[in-house]
C-alpha cells in the first residue's frame, strides 16, 4: 500500500500521540493536512544546514517567493529543526545513534499519523572518507558497525536484538544516475561505517584521550577500507535499521569534505 | 596540581588544536584569557535551557547589567551552545552518548589548553525517575548500562575497551547537603542507568516499534529498581568514564519531571 508502517500495537489504543521531540501531536496538529502529502524526507545533522537546504529546494521547485522564509515546523522544541519545501521535508537529526533515533520513532509515526504514502528518506550530509578522492559523494549500499559487521545492536529491555542494516539498492542505484548529470561530484556506492564515537572510535589522534599510534589507526582503516567501507559517521546503522523495519524507503548519501 | 588532564601524548606534538565542534581554537583564539579562570562547567541537552541557566546564573551572581543578554561562544558552530556566567560555563551537548562525547572530548582540551585549575563539571537537566516522586532530583553515585553494570564500553578502533562509571562521592554528599536547604524539592543519591535508545532501550510504549508487553516493561523497571537505579537518561557513563580518566570532578543531577 506504500504507507509508513508502525510496529507497535500499543498505539492504536492511545488517545493522542505526543511527538514529545518535535512538537507536534495528534490532538494538538492536523498531521494529514499539514503532512499528508510529503513524497521525500531529507535528514541530516545540523539545523542550519538542513534549513539552506529546504531553501535551495524551494528555490529548485519554484516555491519561493520574494522575501519569503522558511519557518522551523518544530519551532517550539530545541532539541529539532524542521522545514518544509513542497513535497520535500528537511530535517535535523543532531549527532549519533541516540539522537538520529529518537528523531526516526516520532518521524515514522508522523508519516503513519498522515497517512503519507510511497515515502523515500535520504540522509545527506559530510562523513569522513575513506581512500577516495576529497569532494566525492558516498552512496551507501549497507551500513556496518566499527567490526564492519551489517547490523545493528539495538537493546530492548537489556536484551541485545540485532537488525539487519541493508538500504534501498534500487533507490542507491537511482542516485547513482541522477549522480552522471552532475560533472564535479564524484560519485560512488560503498559501505558505511558507523561508530558511537568520533574521537577515538573513528581512529583520531586528536581527542582528549588517545591511546594508540599513527601506524594501529590506519592499520585499522585499512582494514575497514578491504572490507568495503568508504566512509564513516555516526548514525547510518541506525538509520538502515529504522527504514528497513517500517517500509520506508531509504538512503544515505554523504558528501567527503575533506 | 588540579589541572585537567589530557592523556594523548599527539597533541603536544599538534602546531594547531582546532575544537571544530566548539567553532574554538587554539590559534584563533586565546583560550587562557577567554576560560582561565572557569571554576565550573554545567552541562545539559538543550541549547535553549542552557542559555536559560547561564542568565539565571548572571542574575545569582550579580553580574547581570540591564538589559544585558548572554551571547552564545560557539555561535559560529550549531552543533553545541556555550554561555559563560562569572567562572560559571553553561554548555549545551545534544542526545545521547555520541553527541556528549564530541563535546567532552573537546570541552575537555578547551580547558586544558586554557590551564584551568579545580574544575567541577555537573550534569543538570530531566530524566526519567524509577519509584521515586515527581519533582524528585537525583543526584548520581554511579552510572550504569542497560544491564545495571557500572561500566562504560568504548570501542577503540573496533575494541572494546571497558571504562569505570563512578562519579565523584564527595562531591554528590556536597550536593546533597546544599539540597537540604531547598525544601520544595526531594533529592537522593542513587544509580542512574544510561541508554542508547529513548523508545525501545527504555521501556516505552509509544515509539514506531514495541515488541514488548506491559507486563514486561514492568518487570525490566523493577529490576532496575532493585539493582538501585532511580532514574534513567541517556549520557551518563559516557560523562562519568570521561570526567573519571581526565580528572574532572564529574556529577550529575537530573529532575525528574513527571
Amino acid at each position: 500500500s506504500g504507507l509508513v508502517l508502525v510496529k507497535n500495537p500499543h498505539l492504536d489504543l492511545m488517545e493522542e500521540d505526543v511527538l514529545y521531540h518535535l512538537d507536534l501531536g495528534t490532538k494538538t496538529h492536523n498531521l494529514p493536512e499539514m503532512f499528508g502529502d510529503i513524497k521525500f524526507v531529507c535528514v541530516g545533522g545540523s539545523p542550519r544546514r538542513m534549513r539552506a537546504f529546504a531553501q535551495f529546494m524551494r528555490r529548485e521547485l519554484g516555491l519561493a517567493g520574494p522575501g519569503e522564509d522558511v519557518a522551523d515546523i518544530c519551532g517550539g522544541s530545541d532539541r529539532y529543526a524542521m522545514y518544509r519545501a513542497g513535497p520535500v521535508l528537511s530535517i535535523s537529526h543532531g549527532m549519533g545513534i541516540p539522537s538520529i533515533s529518537i528523531m526516526l520513532h516520532e518521524l515514522i509515526k508522523l508519516l503513519h499519523h498522515a497517512k503519507c504514502r510511497d515515502v523515500t528518506i535520504i540522509r545527506i550530509g559530510t562523513s569522513g572518507g575513506l581512500g577516495i578522492e576529497a569532494g566525492s559523494v558516498v552512496i551507501t549500499d549497507t551500513a556496518v558497525d566499527s567490526s564492519f559487521r551489517p547490523r545493528f545492536e539495538q537493546v530492548v529491555l537489556g536484551d541485545v536484538v540485532v537488525r539487519s542494516t541493508e538500504l534501498d539498492k534500487g533507490l542507491a542505484e537511482e542516485l547513482l544516475a541522477c549522480s552522471r548529470d552532475i560533472p564535479d561530484f564524484p560519485t560512488l556506492i560503498g559501505h558505511t561505517m558507523c561508530t558511537y564515537d568520533f574521537y577515538e572510535g573513528q581512529g583520531r589522534l586528536d581527542g582528549a584521550l588517545c591511546s594508540f599510534s599513527s601506524e594501529k589507526k590506519l592499520e585499522y582503516l585499512r582494514r575497514a577500507y578491504d572490507a568495503g567501507v568508504r566512509n564513516i559517521e555516526m548514525e547510518s546503522t541506525a538509520f538502515a535499521a529504522l527504514c528497513g523495519l517500517c517500509g520506508l524507503k531509504g538512503e544515505s548519501c554523504r558528501f567527503h569534505l575533506l
